[in-house]
Protein backbone atom coordinates (compact mmCIF):
# COMPACT_ATOMS: atom_id res chain seq x y z
CA UNK A 1 0.00 0.00 0.00
CA UNK A 2 1.44 3.65 -0.39
CA UNK A 3 2.01 5.80 2.26
CA UNK A 4 0.07 8.59 3.65
CA UNK A 5 -3.14 7.06 2.56
CA UNK A 6 -6.58 8.01 2.87
CA UNK A 7 -7.96 5.67 4.97
CA UNK A 8 -5.33 3.11 6.49
CA UNK A 9 -6.25 -0.24 7.90
CA UNK A 10 -4.13 -2.73 10.65
CA UNK A 11 -5.36 -6.13 11.07
CA UNK A 12 -3.93 -7.77 14.32
CA UNK A 13 -2.38 -11.28 13.94
CA UNK A 14 -2.82 -11.87 18.12
CA UNK A 15 -5.97 -9.19 18.92
CA UNK A 16 -5.85 -11.10 22.40
CA UNK A 17 -2.99 -13.04 24.11
CA UNK A 18 -5.52 -15.47 25.48
CA UNK A 19 -6.27 -17.11 22.37
CA UNK A 20 -3.85 -18.36 19.19
CA UNK A 21 -2.22 -16.02 17.05
CA UNK A 22 -3.39 -16.19 13.12
CA UNK A 23 0.02 -16.69 11.27
CA UNK A 24 2.56 -17.89 14.51
CA UNK A 25 5.88 -15.68 14.57
CA UNK A 26 3.87 -12.67 12.46
CA UNK A 27 4.35 -9.42 13.19
CA UNK A 28 1.46 -7.63 15.83
CA UNK A 29 -0.40 -6.56 13.09
CA UNK A 30 -0.12 -5.90 9.32
CA UNK A 31 -1.31 -3.00 7.08
CA UNK A 32 -3.78 -4.19 4.49
CA UNK A 33 -5.63 -2.45 1.67
CA UNK A 34 -8.61 -1.68 3.00
CA UNK A 35 -10.60 -1.43 -0.04
CA UNK A 36 -10.14 -5.10 -0.18
CA UNK A 37 -12.23 -7.71 1.48
CA UNK A 38 -10.70 -9.15 4.60
CA UNK A 39 -13.69 -10.47 6.39
CA UNK A 40 -14.88 -14.03 6.02
CA UNK A 41 -19.07 -14.60 5.91
CA UNK A 42 -18.61 -16.90 8.83
CA UNK A 43 -16.94 -14.35 11.22
CA UNK A 44 -19.04 -13.87 13.96
CA UNK A 45 -19.08 -10.33 13.93
CA UNK A 46 -21.09 -10.13 10.88
CA UNK A 47 -23.15 -13.42 11.44
CA UNK A 48 -24.13 -12.67 14.88
CA UNK A 49 -22.85 -8.73 15.57
CA UNK A 50 -20.73 -10.75 18.31
CA UNK A 51 -18.20 -8.44 18.70
CA UNK A 52 -17.35 -4.75 19.98
CA UNK A 53 -15.33 -1.34 18.52
CA UNK A 54 -14.62 1.98 19.70
CA UNK A 55 -13.97 5.29 17.70
CA UNK A 56 -10.69 7.07 18.91
CA UNK A 57 -10.95 11.50 17.44
CA UNK A 58 -7.16 12.04 16.48
CA UNK A 59 -6.48 15.95 16.37
CA UNK A 60 -3.29 16.81 14.79
CA UNK A 61 -2.15 13.36 15.09
CA UNK A 62 -3.24 12.73 18.74
CA UNK A 63 -5.37 9.65 19.81
CA UNK A 64 -7.72 11.82 22.22
CA UNK A 65 -8.59 9.64 25.55
CA UNK A 66 -7.06 7.00 23.95
CA UNK A 67 -6.42 4.90 27.52
CA UNK A 68 -9.76 5.67 28.48
CA UNK A 69 -10.99 3.61 25.35
CA UNK A 70 -8.53 0.97 25.56
CA UNK A 71 -10.03 0.90 28.84
CA UNK A 72 -13.72 0.74 28.20
CA UNK A 73 -12.58 -1.59 24.96
CA UNK A 74 -11.51 -4.29 27.73
CA UNK A 75 -14.27 -3.32 29.66
CA UNK A 76 -16.34 -4.54 26.58
CA UNK A 77 -15.23 -7.35 26.17
CA UNK A 78 -15.27 -8.85 29.33
CA UNK A 79 -19.42 -8.17 29.31
CA UNK A 80 -19.45 -9.87 26.02
CA UNK A 81 -17.06 -13.06 27.67
CA UNK A 82 -14.69 -12.37 24.62
CA UNK A 83 -10.60 -13.25 24.54
CA UNK A 84 -9.53 -10.06 27.07
CA UNK A 85 -7.47 -7.84 23.99
CA UNK A 86 -3.95 -7.24 24.39
CA UNK A 87 -3.60 -3.37 25.13
CA UNK A 88 -0.23 -2.85 24.51
CA UNK A 89 -0.52 -4.90 20.94
CA UNK A 90 -3.93 -2.60 20.13
CA UNK A 91 -2.08 0.53 21.10
CA UNK A 92 0.87 -0.15 18.70
CA UNK A 93 -1.23 -0.94 16.23
CA UNK A 94 -3.72 2.35 16.43
CA UNK A 95 -0.14 4.81 17.03
CA UNK A 96 1.05 3.26 14.09
CA UNK A 97 -2.33 4.04 11.96
CA UNK A 98 -2.31 7.19 12.83
CA UNK A 99 1.45 7.42 11.69
CA UNK A 100 0.22 6.06 7.98
CA UNK A 101 -2.45 8.21 7.58
CA UNK A 102 -1.99 11.60 5.33
CA UNK A 103 -2.26 14.46 8.27
CA UNK A 104 -5.06 16.34 8.66
CA UNK A 105 -6.87 18.27 11.35
CA UNK A 106 -8.98 15.76 11.82
CA UNK A 107 -9.16 12.03 12.13
CA UNK A 108 -10.78 9.01 13.53
CA UNK A 109 -9.54 5.75 13.97
CA UNK A 110 -12.02 2.70 14.71
CA UNK A 111 -11.16 -0.69 16.48
CA UNK A 112 -13.21 -3.69 16.32
CA UNK A 113 -12.76 -6.85 17.65
CA UNK A 114 -15.10 -9.87 16.86
CA UNK A 115 -15.04 -13.55 18.39
CA UNK A 116 -13.83 -15.05 14.74
CA UNK A 117 -15.63 -17.22 12.83
CA UNK A 118 -17.58 -19.42 14.70
CA UNK A 119 -15.53 -22.38 16.23
CA UNK A 120 -12.11 -21.28 15.18
CA UNK A 121 -11.23 -19.87 18.29
CA UNK A 122 -9.40 -16.90 17.08
CA UNK A 123 -10.93 -13.57 17.47
CA UNK A 124 -10.78 -11.15 14.62
CA UNK A 125 -9.10 -7.74 15.48
CA UNK A 126 -8.44 -4.99 13.31
CA UNK A 127 -7.70 -0.93 13.22
CA UNK A 128 -9.02 1.30 10.87
CA UNK A 129 -8.36 5.25 10.82
CA UNK A 130 -9.88 7.63 8.65
CA UNK A 131 -10.22 11.19 7.97
CA UNK A 132 -13.35 12.80 9.78
CA UNK A 133 -16.51 14.54 7.80
CA UNK A 134 -16.91 18.21 8.17
CA UNK A 135 -19.25 18.26 11.42
CA UNK A 136 -18.49 22.11 11.89
CA UNK A 137 -22.53 22.73 11.04
CA UNK A 138 -23.58 20.15 14.09
CA UNK A 139 -20.96 21.98 16.46
CA UNK A 140 -22.36 25.25 16.09
CA UNK A 141 -25.89 25.35 14.68
CA UNK A 142 -26.15 21.96 16.45
CA UNK A 143 -28.94 19.27 16.27
CA UNK A 144 -32.32 18.93 16.24
CA UNK A 145 -33.10 15.92 18.65
CA UNK A 146 -36.10 13.45 19.41
CA UNK A 147 -36.43 11.47 22.12
CA UNK A 148 -37.31 7.35 21.79
CA UNK A 149 -38.24 4.69 24.06
CA UNK A 150 -34.95 2.45 24.66
CA UNK A 151 -37.56 -0.17 25.51
CA UNK A 152 -35.16 -1.02 28.69
CA UNK A 153 -35.63 0.34 32.32
CA UNK A 154 -32.94 2.56 33.56
CA UNK A 155 -32.09 -0.49 36.06
CA UNK A 156 -31.37 -3.03 33.43
CA UNK A 157 -27.55 -3.39 33.69
CA UNK A 158 -27.73 -4.85 37.08
CA UNK A 159 -31.01 -6.92 36.62
CA UNK A 160 -30.20 -8.47 33.38
CA UNK A 161 -26.95 -8.35 32.45
CA UNK A 162 -27.46 -10.80 29.60
CA UNK A 163 -28.44 -8.01 27.58
CA UNK A 164 -25.39 -6.35 27.12
CA UNK A 165 -26.44 -2.83 27.96
CA UNK A 166 -23.63 -0.30 28.47
CA UNK A 167 -21.22 -2.48 26.40
CA UNK A 168 -20.25 -0.84 22.73
CA UNK A 169 -20.96 -4.01 20.29
CA UNK A 170 -21.38 -4.44 16.88
CA UNK A 171 -25.23 -5.11 17.73
CA UNK A 172 -26.23 -1.31 16.75
CA UNK A 173 -29.12 -2.27 14.09
CA UNK A 174 -31.29 -0.40 16.70
CA UNK A 175 -29.16 2.58 17.21
CA UNK A 176 -29.11 2.95 13.33
CA UNK A 177 -32.63 2.20 13.05
CA UNK A 178 -33.56 5.48 15.44
CA UNK A 179 -31.90 7.78 13.57
CA UNK A 180 -34.00 6.75 10.64
CA UNK A 181 -37.15 7.24 12.81
CA UNK A 182 -35.40 10.75 13.80
CA UNK A 183 -35.07 11.68 10.08
CA UNK A 184 -38.68 10.81 9.67
CA UNK A 185 -39.60 13.27 12.36
CA UNK A 186 -37.73 15.83 11.08
CA UNK A 187 -35.00 15.63 13.13
CA UNK A 188 -31.33 15.12 13.17
CA UNK A 189 -30.64 12.74 16.56
CA UNK A 190 -31.83 11.14 19.43
CA UNK A 191 -32.35 10.69 22.60
CA UNK A 192 -33.03 7.28 24.08
CA UNK A 193 -35.69 7.49 27.56
CA UNK A 194 -35.51 4.56 29.43
CA UNK A 195 -38.87 2.29 29.54
CA UNK A 196 -39.48 4.12 33.05
CA UNK A 197 -38.87 7.39 31.95
CA UNK A 198 -35.55 8.19 32.66
CA UNK A 199 -32.89 10.35 29.77
CA UNK A 200 -29.76 7.73 28.75
CA UNK A 201 -27.89 8.46 25.88
CA UNK A 202 -27.46 9.10 22.39
CA UNK A 203 -27.28 6.32 20.06
CA UNK A 204 -24.18 7.84 19.62
CA UNK A 205 -23.19 9.92 22.30
CA UNK A 206 -23.78 11.17 25.60
CA UNK A 207 -26.19 13.58 27.17
CA UNK A 208 -24.39 16.58 28.88
CA UNK A 209 -26.81 19.58 29.91
CA UNK A 210 -26.00 22.63 32.12
CA UNK A 211 -28.51 24.20 34.74
CA UNK A 212 -26.74 27.50 35.82
CA UNK A 213 -22.99 26.75 37.12
CA UNK A 214 -23.64 23.10 37.11
CA UNK A 215 -23.08 20.61 33.75
CA UNK A 216 -24.97 17.04 34.21
CA UNK A 217 -25.06 13.74 32.89
CA UNK A 218 -27.24 10.86 33.35
CA UNK A 219 -23.99 8.71 34.66
CA UNK A 220 -23.05 5.47 34.73
CA UNK A 221 -24.92 2.28 35.51
CA UNK A 222 -27.80 3.37 33.75
CA UNK A 223 -27.13 0.49 30.88
CA UNK A 224 -25.02 3.36 28.92
CA UNK A 225 -21.51 4.00 28.01
CA UNK A 226 -18.83 5.61 30.09
CA UNK A 227 -18.68 8.51 28.16
CA UNK A 228 -14.85 9.19 27.10
CA UNK A 229 -15.98 12.79 25.41
CA UNK A 230 -18.30 13.67 28.49
CA UNK A 231 -15.47 12.86 30.74
CA UNK A 232 -13.25 15.23 29.01
CA UNK A 233 -15.92 17.90 28.73
CA UNK A 234 -16.45 17.75 32.43
CA UNK A 235 -12.76 17.90 32.84
CA UNK A 236 -12.63 21.27 31.06
CA UNK A 237 -15.97 22.89 32.46
CA UNK A 238 -14.27 22.05 36.07
CA UNK A 239 -11.33 24.17 34.77
CA UNK A 240 -14.11 26.73 33.85
CA UNK A 241 -15.36 27.16 37.50
CA UNK A 242 -18.45 24.59 36.92
CA UNK A 243 -19.20 21.93 39.29
CA UNK A 244 -20.23 18.88 37.88
CA UNK A 245 -22.15 15.67 38.70
CA UNK A 246 -24.62 12.80 37.48
CA UNK A 247 -28.56 13.33 37.72
CA UNK A 248 -31.28 10.99 36.50
CA UNK A 249 -33.85 13.05 34.38
CA UNK A 250 -37.42 12.90 33.12
CA UNK A 251 -37.06 14.31 29.62
CA UNK A 252 -39.89 17.16 31.25
CA UNK A 253 -36.69 17.62 33.20
CA UNK A 254 -34.61 17.78 31.04
CA UNK A 255 -36.30 20.23 28.72
CA UNK A 256 -36.16 22.71 31.57
CA UNK A 257 -31.99 22.63 31.19
CA UNK A 258 -30.26 26.02 30.20
CA UNK A 259 -28.39 24.10 27.50
CA UNK A 260 -27.78 20.55 26.33
CA UNK A 261 -25.39 18.52 24.15
CA UNK A 262 -24.68 15.49 22.74
CA UNK A 263 -20.75 14.78 23.14
CA UNK A 264 -19.20 11.83 21.29
CA UNK A 265 -15.42 11.26 20.64
CA UNK A 266 -15.75 12.02 16.56
CA UNK A 267 -18.53 14.85 16.03
CA UNK A 268 -17.58 16.33 19.57
CA UNK A 269 -20.01 19.01 21.35
CA UNK A 270 -23.28 18.94 19.18
CA UNK A 271 -25.60 21.71 20.99
CA UNK A 272 -29.44 20.18 21.02
CA UNK A 273 -31.09 23.33 19.31
CA UNK A 274 -34.75 21.33 19.16
CA UNK A 275 -36.10 18.72 21.38
CA UNK A 276 -39.26 16.92 20.19
CA UNK A 277 -39.83 19.63 18.03
CA UNK A 278 -39.56 22.59 20.26
CA UNK A 279 -36.73 24.87 20.05
CA UNK A 280 -34.01 24.47 23.00
CA UNK A 281 -31.55 27.28 24.22
CA UNK A 282 -28.06 26.95 22.57
CA UNK A 283 -25.26 27.63 24.81
CA UNK A 284 -23.05 29.01 21.41
CA UNK A 285 -20.35 30.79 23.70
CA UNK A 286 -19.63 27.65 26.25
CA UNK A 287 -20.19 25.40 23.14
CA UNK A 288 -17.41 26.87 21.19
CA UNK A 289 -15.69 26.37 24.13
CA UNK A 290 -16.02 23.04 25.07
CA UNK A 291 -15.25 22.15 21.18
CA UNK A 292 -11.94 24.19 20.66
CA UNK A 293 -10.56 22.17 23.93
CA UNK A 294 -11.91 19.06 22.80
CA UNK A 295 -10.02 19.62 19.26
CA UNK A 296 -6.84 20.80 20.73
CA UNK A 297 -6.80 17.45 23.53
CA UNK A 298 -3.35 15.78 23.08
CA UNK A 299 -4.22 12.91 25.03
CA UNK B 1 -14.15 -24.74 -6.56
CA UNK B 2 -15.14 -28.41 -6.57
CA UNK B 3 -18.06 -29.51 -7.20
CA UNK B 4 -20.14 -31.29 -4.04
CA UNK B 5 -18.35 -29.45 -1.95
CA UNK B 6 -19.32 -29.56 2.33
CA UNK B 7 -19.97 -25.78 1.61
CA UNK B 8 -21.28 -23.46 -0.71
CA UNK B 9 -20.81 -19.72 -0.86
CA UNK B 10 -22.70 -17.93 -3.26
CA UNK B 11 -22.46 -14.10 -3.94
CA UNK B 12 -25.37 -12.57 -5.03
CA UNK B 13 -24.76 -9.70 -8.03
CA UNK B 14 -28.05 -7.29 -6.97
CA UNK B 15 -29.62 -8.42 -4.07
CA UNK B 16 -32.22 -5.98 -4.05
CA UNK B 17 -33.76 -4.63 -7.57
CA UNK B 18 -34.17 -1.48 -5.94
CA UNK B 19 -30.64 -0.61 -5.80
CA UNK B 20 -27.55 -1.26 -9.01
CA UNK B 21 -25.44 -4.70 -8.94
CA UNK B 22 -22.12 -4.84 -8.19
CA UNK B 23 -21.10 -5.77 -11.63
CA UNK B 24 -23.37 -4.28 -14.66
CA UNK B 25 -23.94 -7.69 -16.33
CA UNK B 26 -23.02 -10.05 -14.32
CA UNK B 27 -25.01 -13.24 -13.05
CA UNK B 28 -27.05 -13.18 -10.57
CA UNK B 29 -25.02 -14.71 -8.57
CA UNK B 30 -21.44 -16.53 -8.69
CA UNK B 31 -20.26 -19.14 -6.41
CA UNK B 32 -17.48 -18.41 -4.30
CA UNK B 33 -14.92 -20.02 -2.06
CA UNK B 34 -16.32 -20.19 1.54
CA UNK B 35 -12.89 -20.44 3.01
CA UNK B 36 -11.18 -17.03 1.74
CA UNK B 37 -12.26 -13.78 2.76
CA UNK B 38 -15.38 -11.75 0.56
CA UNK B 39 -16.68 -8.29 3.16
CA UNK B 40 -15.15 -5.30 3.64
CA UNK B 41 -14.13 -4.43 7.09
CA UNK B 42 -16.57 -0.93 6.36
CA UNK B 43 -19.37 -3.44 5.32
CA UNK B 44 -21.84 -2.19 7.99
CA UNK B 45 -23.28 -5.77 8.10
CA UNK B 46 -20.15 -5.81 10.84
CA UNK B 47 -19.27 -2.63 11.65
CA UNK B 48 -23.35 -1.99 13.21
CA UNK B 49 -24.86 -5.10 12.81
CA UNK B 50 -27.61 -3.71 10.09
CA UNK B 51 -28.73 -6.12 7.84
CA UNK B 52 -30.66 -9.45 8.04
CA UNK B 53 -30.78 -13.28 7.64
CA UNK B 54 -32.58 -16.42 7.69
CA UNK B 55 -31.80 -19.78 8.42
CA UNK B 56 -33.70 -22.81 5.98
CA UNK B 57 -33.14 -26.14 7.03
CA UNK B 58 -32.51 -28.79 3.77
CA UNK B 59 -34.08 -32.17 3.87
CA UNK B 60 -33.27 -34.84 1.43
CA UNK B 61 -32.22 -31.79 -0.99
CA UNK B 62 -35.33 -29.84 -0.34
CA UNK B 63 -35.60 -26.58 1.19
CA UNK B 64 -38.29 -26.41 3.76
CA UNK B 65 -40.33 -23.78 4.23
CA UNK B 66 -38.53 -21.62 2.14
CA UNK B 67 -41.87 -18.82 0.83
CA UNK B 68 -42.40 -18.57 4.06
CA UNK B 69 -38.70 -17.78 4.97
CA UNK B 70 -38.78 -15.34 2.12
CA UNK B 71 -41.73 -14.18 2.99
CA UNK B 72 -39.94 -13.38 6.78
CA UNK B 73 -36.57 -12.12 4.91
CA UNK B 74 -38.76 -9.44 3.09
CA UNK B 75 -40.83 -8.56 6.04
CA UNK B 76 -36.96 -8.20 8.36
CA UNK B 77 -35.67 -6.21 5.54
CA UNK B 78 -38.92 -3.84 5.39
CA UNK B 79 -38.18 -3.21 9.48
CA UNK B 80 -34.91 -2.27 9.17
CA UNK B 81 -35.89 -0.12 5.87
CA UNK B 82 -33.25 -2.31 3.40
CA UNK B 83 -33.68 -2.25 0.23
CA UNK B 84 -36.18 -5.01 -0.54
CA UNK B 85 -34.60 -8.72 -1.25
CA UNK B 86 -35.63 -9.38 -5.21
CA UNK B 87 -36.71 -12.92 -3.86
CA UNK B 88 -36.14 -14.55 -7.16
CA UNK B 89 -32.61 -14.04 -7.34
CA UNK B 90 -32.63 -15.29 -3.68
CA UNK B 91 -34.74 -18.26 -4.43
CA UNK B 92 -32.51 -19.19 -7.40
CA UNK B 93 -29.33 -18.33 -5.17
CA UNK B 94 -30.68 -20.56 -2.39
CA UNK B 95 -31.62 -23.74 -5.28
CA UNK B 96 -28.47 -23.80 -6.97
CA UNK B 97 -26.40 -23.69 -3.44
CA UNK B 98 -28.57 -26.80 -2.52
CA UNK B 99 -27.76 -28.18 -5.67
CA UNK B 100 -24.02 -27.90 -5.05
CA UNK B 101 -23.76 -28.80 -1.79
CA UNK B 102 -22.30 -32.68 -1.64
CA UNK B 103 -25.99 -34.40 -0.69
CA UNK B 104 -26.72 -35.24 3.00
CA UNK B 105 -29.42 -36.25 5.07
CA UNK B 106 -29.92 -32.73 6.44
CA UNK B 107 -28.38 -29.65 5.60
CA UNK B 108 -29.40 -25.94 6.25
CA UNK B 109 -29.26 -22.56 4.04
CA UNK B 110 -28.43 -19.26 5.68
CA UNK B 111 -28.79 -16.13 3.93
CA UNK B 112 -27.39 -12.66 4.95
CA UNK B 113 -28.53 -9.48 3.63
CA UNK B 114 -26.80 -6.21 4.99
CA UNK B 115 -26.51 -2.52 3.86
CA UNK B 116 -23.70 -2.87 2.51
CA UNK B 117 -20.18 -0.65 2.68
CA UNK B 118 -21.51 2.88 4.00
CA UNK B 119 -21.89 5.54 1.46
CA UNK B 120 -21.78 3.00 -1.28
CA UNK B 121 -25.89 2.31 -1.56
CA UNK B 122 -25.63 -1.27 -2.68
CA UNK B 123 -26.42 -4.06 -0.26
CA UNK B 124 -24.33 -6.78 0.50
CA UNK B 125 -26.42 -10.44 -0.41
CA UNK B 126 -25.01 -14.20 -0.12
CA UNK B 127 -25.65 -17.42 0.27
CA UNK B 128 -24.15 -20.06 3.05
CA UNK B 129 -24.76 -23.47 2.42
CA UNK B 130 -23.47 -26.20 4.76
CA UNK B 131 -24.11 -29.92 6.63
CA UNK B 132 -26.57 -29.42 9.86
CA UNK B 133 -24.69 -30.72 13.12
CA UNK B 134 -25.61 -34.02 14.67
CA UNK B 135 -28.78 -32.58 17.12
CA UNK B 136 -30.39 -36.05 18.07
CA UNK B 137 -29.96 -35.54 21.34
CA UNK B 138 -31.34 -32.28 21.78
CA UNK B 139 -34.49 -33.63 19.65
CA UNK B 140 -34.79 -36.76 21.54
CA UNK B 141 -33.19 -36.34 25.28
CA UNK B 142 -34.23 -32.94 25.40
CA UNK B 143 -33.07 -29.33 26.22
CA UNK B 144 -32.62 -27.95 29.59
CA UNK B 145 -33.74 -24.08 29.91
CA UNK B 146 -33.92 -21.43 32.08
CA UNK B 147 -36.18 -18.26 31.47
CA UNK B 148 -34.21 -14.95 31.34
CA UNK B 149 -35.76 -11.11 31.02
CA UNK B 150 -35.55 -9.73 27.73
CA UNK B 151 -35.97 -6.79 29.05
CA UNK B 152 -38.44 -5.55 26.46
CA UNK B 153 -42.53 -5.45 27.88
CA UNK B 154 -44.31 -7.86 25.37
CA UNK B 155 -45.86 -4.60 23.57
CA UNK B 156 -42.83 -2.97 22.58
CA UNK B 157 -43.63 -3.95 18.55
CA UNK B 158 -46.40 -1.69 18.65
CA UNK B 159 -44.91 1.16 20.76
CA UNK B 160 -41.18 1.45 19.70
CA UNK B 161 -41.31 -0.23 16.19
CA UNK B 162 -37.65 1.54 16.16
CA UNK B 163 -36.17 -1.22 18.48
CA UNK B 164 -36.51 -3.93 15.57
CA UNK B 165 -38.43 -6.57 17.58
CA UNK B 166 -39.60 -8.90 15.27
CA UNK B 167 -37.18 -8.76 13.11
CA UNK B 168 -34.14 -11.50 12.30
CA UNK B 169 -31.42 -9.08 12.37
CA UNK B 170 -27.53 -9.59 12.46
CA UNK B 171 -27.37 -7.48 15.99
CA UNK B 172 -28.20 -11.01 17.86
CA UNK B 173 -24.97 -10.65 20.33
CA UNK B 174 -27.59 -10.63 22.85
CA UNK B 175 -28.86 -13.75 21.56
CA UNK B 176 -25.26 -15.43 22.41
CA UNK B 177 -25.16 -13.70 25.71
CA UNK B 178 -27.86 -15.71 26.87
CA UNK B 179 -26.86 -18.55 25.91
CA UNK B 180 -23.42 -18.37 27.41
CA UNK B 181 -25.90 -17.25 30.78
CA UNK B 182 -27.52 -20.08 30.29
CA UNK B 183 -24.26 -22.31 30.65
CA UNK B 184 -23.40 -20.54 33.73
CA UNK B 185 -26.94 -22.03 35.12
CA UNK B 186 -26.04 -25.83 33.96
CA UNK B 187 -28.83 -25.34 31.29
CA UNK B 188 -28.75 -25.51 27.38
CA UNK B 189 -30.76 -22.74 26.20
CA UNK B 190 -33.31 -19.87 27.29
CA UNK B 191 -36.82 -18.53 27.00
CA UNK B 192 -36.80 -15.05 27.16
CA UNK B 193 -39.37 -13.43 29.02
CA UNK B 194 -41.00 -10.07 28.45
CA UNK B 195 -40.29 -7.26 31.15
CA UNK B 196 -43.66 -7.23 32.02
CA UNK B 197 -43.79 -10.98 32.82
CA UNK B 198 -44.32 -13.16 29.70
CA UNK B 199 -43.30 -16.16 28.07
CA UNK B 200 -42.07 -14.61 24.13
CA UNK B 201 -39.33 -16.92 22.36
CA UNK B 202 -35.97 -18.70 22.50
CA UNK B 203 -33.03 -17.11 21.12
CA UNK B 204 -32.80 -19.03 18.17
CA UNK B 205 -36.05 -20.74 18.34
CA UNK B 206 -40.37 -20.52 18.85
CA UNK B 207 -41.74 -21.53 22.23
CA UNK B 208 -44.39 -24.53 21.92
CA UNK B 209 -46.61 -26.12 24.79
CA UNK B 210 -48.95 -28.74 25.04
CA UNK B 211 -52.10 -28.43 27.39
CA UNK B 212 -54.26 -31.59 27.00
CA UNK B 213 -55.41 -32.05 22.91
CA UNK B 214 -54.36 -28.44 22.43
CA UNK B 215 -50.72 -27.18 20.81
CA UNK B 216 -50.14 -23.19 21.39
CA UNK B 217 -47.32 -20.84 21.10
CA UNK B 218 -47.15 -16.71 22.42
CA UNK B 219 -48.10 -15.74 18.99
CA UNK B 220 -47.28 -12.85 16.83
CA UNK B 221 -47.28 -9.31 17.94
CA UNK B 222 -44.96 -9.64 20.40
CA UNK B 223 -41.86 -8.50 19.24
CA UNK B 224 -41.07 -12.39 18.46
CA UNK B 225 -40.38 -13.61 14.90
CA UNK B 226 -43.08 -15.16 13.28
CA UNK B 227 -41.87 -18.92 13.40
CA UNK B 228 -41.42 -20.90 10.12
CA UNK B 229 -40.92 -23.65 12.26
CA UNK B 230 -43.89 -23.60 14.73
CA UNK B 231 -46.56 -23.05 11.84
CA UNK B 232 -45.02 -26.60 10.61
CA UNK B 233 -45.01 -28.05 13.77
CA UNK B 234 -48.85 -26.96 14.07
CA UNK B 235 -50.10 -27.97 10.97
CA UNK B 236 -48.71 -31.11 11.79
CA UNK B 237 -50.56 -31.18 15.60
CA UNK B 238 -53.93 -30.34 13.73
CA UNK B 239 -53.48 -33.56 11.09
CA UNK B 240 -53.27 -35.40 14.58
CA UNK B 241 -56.45 -33.53 15.83
CA UNK B 242 -54.85 -31.35 17.85
CA UNK B 243 -56.15 -27.71 18.21
CA UNK B 244 -53.98 -25.09 18.01
CA UNK B 245 -53.70 -21.63 18.92
CA UNK B 246 -52.04 -18.07 20.61
CA UNK B 247 -51.95 -18.33 24.26
CA UNK B 248 -50.04 -15.67 26.27
CA UNK B 249 -48.82 -17.17 29.34
CA UNK B 250 -46.52 -16.57 32.27
CA UNK B 251 -43.18 -19.04 33.46
CA UNK B 252 -45.87 -19.86 35.73
CA UNK B 253 -48.43 -20.72 33.28
CA UNK B 254 -45.96 -22.52 31.61
CA UNK B 255 -44.83 -24.34 34.09
CA UNK B 256 -47.98 -26.74 34.53
CA UNK B 257 -48.03 -27.26 30.55
CA UNK B 258 -47.74 -31.10 29.98
CA UNK B 259 -44.82 -31.14 27.75
CA UNK B 260 -42.87 -27.58 25.95
CA UNK B 261 -40.55 -27.64 23.26
CA UNK B 262 -37.91 -24.84 21.42
CA UNK B 263 -38.65 -25.56 17.88
CA UNK B 264 -36.80 -23.32 15.13
CA UNK B 265 -35.35 -24.69 11.55
CA UNK B 266 -32.23 -26.25 11.62
CA UNK B 267 -32.26 -27.97 15.27
CA UNK B 268 -36.23 -28.71 14.94
CA UNK B 269 -38.19 -29.52 17.81
CA UNK B 270 -36.47 -29.98 20.98
CA UNK B 271 -38.53 -30.80 24.30
CA UNK B 272 -38.24 -29.04 27.21
CA UNK B 273 -36.56 -31.49 30.27
CA UNK B 274 -35.57 -28.46 32.40
CA UNK B 275 -37.30 -25.26 33.28
CA UNK B 276 -35.08 -23.26 35.46
CA UNK B 277 -33.86 -26.09 37.24
CA UNK B 278 -37.05 -28.11 37.88
CA UNK B 279 -37.31 -31.12 35.58
CA UNK B 280 -40.06 -30.81 32.47
CA UNK B 281 -42.36 -33.63 31.34
CA UNK B 282 -41.06 -34.59 27.72
CA UNK B 283 -43.83 -35.97 25.40
CA UNK B 284 -41.50 -38.80 23.85
CA UNK B 285 -43.79 -39.40 21.45
CA UNK B 286 -45.32 -36.70 20.13
CA UNK B 287 -41.60 -35.12 19.78
CA UNK B 288 -41.06 -37.91 17.67
CA UNK B 289 -44.10 -37.32 15.48
CA UNK B 290 -43.00 -33.55 15.23
CA UNK B 291 -39.47 -34.59 13.94
CA UNK B 292 -40.49 -37.07 11.34
CA UNK B 293 -42.55 -34.86 9.77
CA UNK B 294 -40.20 -31.84 10.37
CA UNK B 295 -37.55 -34.18 8.59
CA UNK B 296 -39.50 -35.38 5.47
CA UNK B 297 -41.34 -32.13 4.66
CA UNK B 298 -40.22 -31.27 0.91
CA UNK B 299 -41.49 -27.77 0.58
Amino acid sequence: MEQMALHVLAILNQPSADAPPHTPGAAPFAFADAAEPHLSVMDLGVTRGDGIFESISVGHGHAQALEHHLRRFASSAAKLDLPAPDLDAWREAILAAIVELEPGAESWVKTVLTRGVEGDGRPTGWVYAAHTSDFSQARTTGVRVVTLDRGYRHDVEQTSPWLLAGAKTLSYAVNRSVLREAHRRDADDVIFVSSDGFVLEGPTSSVVFRRGDRLLTPGTGLGILDGTTQANVFRYAESLGFTTGFELVTPDQLRSADAAWLVSSVRLAAPVRALDGAPFPVDAALTAGINEYLLALTD
